[in-house]
């Protein structure tokens, strides 16, 4: 049994997804690792994780816009606006999607549906670097 | 220290809660694992897991009609809809709810809560064939 | 590689965040392990987990009142009230938070961000006793 560890950065442009299936994937191909657990950990409250249709980008659309709904700017409304309008609506976002995600690996590869990818979600509206660390165990 | 792996295959008929725990169960106990992890992968976009009470029938009744409110079928809103009105909706509640799960293995049985129960949380109208991958590591 | 299981028991006092990174951060010190994998389970459905900012004391008294209005209290709209209006919201805040957090150890740290902490999200607006399971895995 065997372990790895890989820091992944992405420099956001924005509230929006970035794809990074591609980048896990590769960090697990590299590993020789037939059957384990891949582990992704966003280190951030203001960006998040989730897993989502990579295939009409309308779908990246739609998601955006809900999200502004549901968790909406408000300059009233939040007690904690340090960083302006976007900051508590980027905490509440962070809360209803994903921080970790672990996803299986058989015969060397993770174990996604046809139409899954794995996305940072950034929630604040100017770009950010991200850090992502991965985990990895099997054999 | 072992792992393996388990596909599990649920026939859902349509929008609601299957409990998957017995299964779930079933195959920790299988592999004679006394300390461990099983994690749960569901390969969907439009289908997700949850954890919930499995006492009373009417908190899955009340689950159902929440979710149809916090993401509505509503024609105009979306632009995505190739696959109908509830579509879209599935994608944002698969989105609100959870993708993987990982629960710790104890004295050969999962750490769960007397009123918790693992679920499959089906999006779409229709009767759907949906995968879930099961990966345990222990010894 | 070795395992190790930690039970966390926490007295809330109604509703709100609990802090419980130190003792997550302590039993993993305790276990020696350089690199790792730190997975935490809440064993209840009106009680989650979610990773927030540690910082300032506003963001916890925003989430408060912003999960009251998305999964709000109203006697007249869920079947399920056996424990009373809380009952039912407590069940829905739970599922749009985590009952699983996954969380990579490198260098025998958790590799939380700067402003990460993990809390105890209590739902219910009586104090409850809440277990939560820790395991952890790495060499």
């Amino acid at each position: 049994m065997k372990q790895a560890i890989h820091q992944l950065t992405i420099e956001t442009r924005g509230q929006g997804l970035t794809d990074i299936t591609a980048p896990a994937c590769r960090f697990v191909a590299a590993q020789g690792v037939a059957t384990g657990l891949l582990t992704l950990w966003c280190r951030h409250t203001s960006a998040s994780l989730t897993v989502q249709e990579n295939a009409d980008p309308t779908v990246r659309a739609d998601i955006g816009r809900y999200f502004e709904t549901l968790a909406p700017e408000d300059p009233g409304r939040y007690a904690h606006d340090d960083e302006g309008p976007d900051d508590m609506p980027a905490h509440l976002r962070t809360m209803l999607t994903q921080t970790s995600l672990s996803v299986p690996v058989v015969d060397g590869r993770l174990v996604l549906g046809a139409w899954q990818a794995i996305y940072l979600f950034e929630h604040r509206r100017q770009p950010h670097r991200r850090d992502i660390t991965l985990h990895l165990i099997g054999e």
